[in-house]
């Protein structure tokens, strides 16, 4: 079979299986769908969030404008682009929210106060919203919350236990925002970034039951070893809402969605192709070294697949920061991949965030092949000892193997690829 | 498919697959096929080195004992299980060479010294022959290399990197006993406990030419930083034998063939089968991760194999010791492993160590279920902590999931099974 296909570009192939799915997950998508043939008996105020917001708004407000009575926009710095109608449009910060994401979230609570049952506030969802739409709790400040914030994502913790530790310090958060909107309806839209799509984690749930309870929130605190102030660690004693009637919830967009379309794109393109996972959440350079098992296997033994195939992993990595370069989670990853790939013919891995901003860089994520090692050597660059330093950046820009994209404008999670030809 | 089949036990499916594959990489297996049919011209001198070199010795000599005119088996304490014809026995030490892996050597150089070409040195290798056979170069002493050795193991080098070290301290090592016994010839077989199958890497290639140079025997230590005393330092810069025209070497069992035979059993007990990797060598605790996502993919979509089906990767992880804790690499894999897939009903992931022999413990391994967790705080344990204090033994032991198997009497790496019904 294989000598009957025309000769592959792999890194191109790579390319087009990653633009393909990440564009199934656009905002525009989603929401379209989420929309489609659905009717609103009273007034709608229009609630987006998240970097994918001013987009879903956009579509939503394409779709529904002459009945949106007004609405509030919160999106990330440099992620609106214009007025919608008579929506009020805000940036703010992420991932750690600033003042602007209590302004914003303040005209928020304001454009829903006192709707009746018959009013709807179309919800719209989408990753980050947990730094961009943020009130705090009576009695303690941003800076609090900031604070703790940075001392959680500094000690490694997952998103999901982030959530379920700042949605008690919020006064929107962990179902709190559906439950001031009561008794209008709510009815949420959600372009998932939380793994295995759990509703009362994305963007820390403002509208869905919180699953998570005191305890656990006290318990990660434990397992990380974190001392909090007393007035702080009190509100972690409040329960959240476990019930909200009022609250209607469609997921459309997510990382099993992504990788299911990179999967009917490579099949267009003539491979073999399987997922291997869609909630993939250990160290980024550990799945990297194990994406390179697998490519090893696939080049000695043809296996797990037949060649021409690909590989699919979605998930989030982690990055547990030891040394003082530049990167992100997806360039780690393929920075650590391409040491173990090092000679391998044939053979492409890629990792990309959805969102296109891939840690503090301006990469959406990495691309290797057999050859990285040899050209970042051949620079004068020990890639080992940039992965050491955390450096990936700088290593796959030496040799052409960073990603940008810029802004896409969604945030489902990252996509990792491995092909054999 | 899955209604018409009999209720499976997936521990015992686990165990039992698991049994059978380390059974097709014993050592007399690997021996009988290596010499079935084959003759040998003039006298021969049996040498057996490693962890299998007792029970690789014994199926030699129970095929050609009558040719044997003397031999010598160096073996790890606790691995003789008597004597054999006119063989002389030694036990010695491992993972850091003693005094008594130079008195086994000295006594093995001695048995092949004065042979003419018509001889042969029938040598068996076996994984922990690089401890085992051990003879310093002139001008160092065994201090000097165990202190190396200890500096590389705790720096977290893999066998692969200390071995490029080691074998250059060494007068037997790196092809340095072929050299010796020329021009007799070297017949070897070979029982690979290193990935890939590297010959120059397997218990440091004492009949292999060494496919490492100087250059990067330097370039380790600089990687790791690490900082030799001069006189030690000086034999770095000694080159290798490159080419051994006396020596045949052949490789019996390997993690290849145990893989392949785990699928052959999983496959006869009616499970979908793949084999992953064969050459895993992440941290340990991250391959658990990996293959929990993948068990979690199972459980939610059924892919990327059907139920009921068996996922296998071989191959040696590492763990880099932080905690306090007692452990070793199958067993963290194991308790990892348990933590993402709390929950899941149906699956079982297993992780062996086939030598019998998992860090400085007396488990070979361990295996979990979606109950581990649950189990284990029932104890009162909190199986984060346990795994970030590198506590996989204690943890396991509480929660019924140490696999102890003894001593097996082979060494070809670690076997890892997902299994999900």
């Amino acid at each position: 079979m294989r000598e009957t296909l025309a000769p592959k570009d792999l890194s191109k192939d790579a390319f087009d299986i990653a633009k393909g799915s990440i564009n199934a997950v656009l905002p525009e998508e989603a929401v379209a769908k989420a929309l489609r043939g659905r009717s609103f008996p009273g007034n709608i105020v229009l609630v987006a969030i998240g970097k994918a917001a001013w987009r879903m708004a956009k579509a939503a407000y394409d779709m529904q404008g002459k009945r949106v009575l007004c609405g509030v926009v919160i999106t990330k710095y440099g992620h609106s682009q214009g007025p919608i109608g008579n929506l009020k449009i805000f940036e703010a910060g992420h991932p750690i929210p600033d003042e602007n994401s209590v302004i914003a979230t303040q005209a928020a609570l304001e454009a829903v106060a006192g709707l009746s049952s018959d009013d709807t506030v179309l919800f719209l969802v989408s990753g980050g919203g947990s730094a961009l739409f943020e009130k705090p709790k009576e009695g303690i400040s941003l800076d609090d919350i900031a604070e703790v914030t940075e001392a959680l994502l500094r000690c490694g913790a997952d998103i999901v236990e982030i959530n379920a530790i700042r949605k008690r310090l919020s006064a929107v958060k962990g179902g709190r925002f559906a439950q001031t909107v009561y008794p209008a309806k709510v009815y949420s839209v959600v372009l998932s970034d939380v793994l295995g799509d759990r509703l009362d984690s994305i963007a820390s749930g403002p509208a869905y039951p919180d699953g998570t309870t005191c305890e656990q929130a006290l318990g990660i605190l434990r397992k990380y070893g974190l001392k909090l102030k007393p007035h702080i660690l009190r509100l972690l004693e409040e329960e959240t809402p476990k019930k909200l009637p009022n609250v209607e919830t469609v997921v459309i967009g997510s990382v099993k969605v992504m990788c299911e379309e990179a999967a009917k794109v490579a099949l267009e393109l003539g491979y073999e192709t399987t997922i291997l996972t869609t909630t993939l959440n250990c160290e980024a350079r550990e799945a990297g070294s194990f994406m390179a098992a697998l490519a090893r296997e696939e080049r000695i033994y043809n296996r797990p697949l037949h060649r021409p195939c690909v590989l699919i992993a979605g998930g989030e990595t982690v990055v547990h920061v030891r040394g003082q370069g530049l990167g992100g989670r997806n360039q780690e990853l393929s920075l650590s991949a391409a040491i173990g790939i090092e000679g391998l013919e044939d053979v492409v891995i890629l990792a990309i965030g959805s969102d296109g901003t891939d840690g503090p860089t301006d990469a959406a994520g990495g691309v290797v092949d057999g050859t990285t090692v040899a050209k970042l050597k051949a620079c004068g660059f020990d890639p080992q000892s940039m992965l050491d330093d955390n450096d990936s950046y700088h290593a796959l820009e030496a040799c052409g193997g960073l990603i940008k994209t810029g802004p896409t404008g969604t945030n489902v999670n990252d996509l990792i690829l491995l092909i054999c030809n």
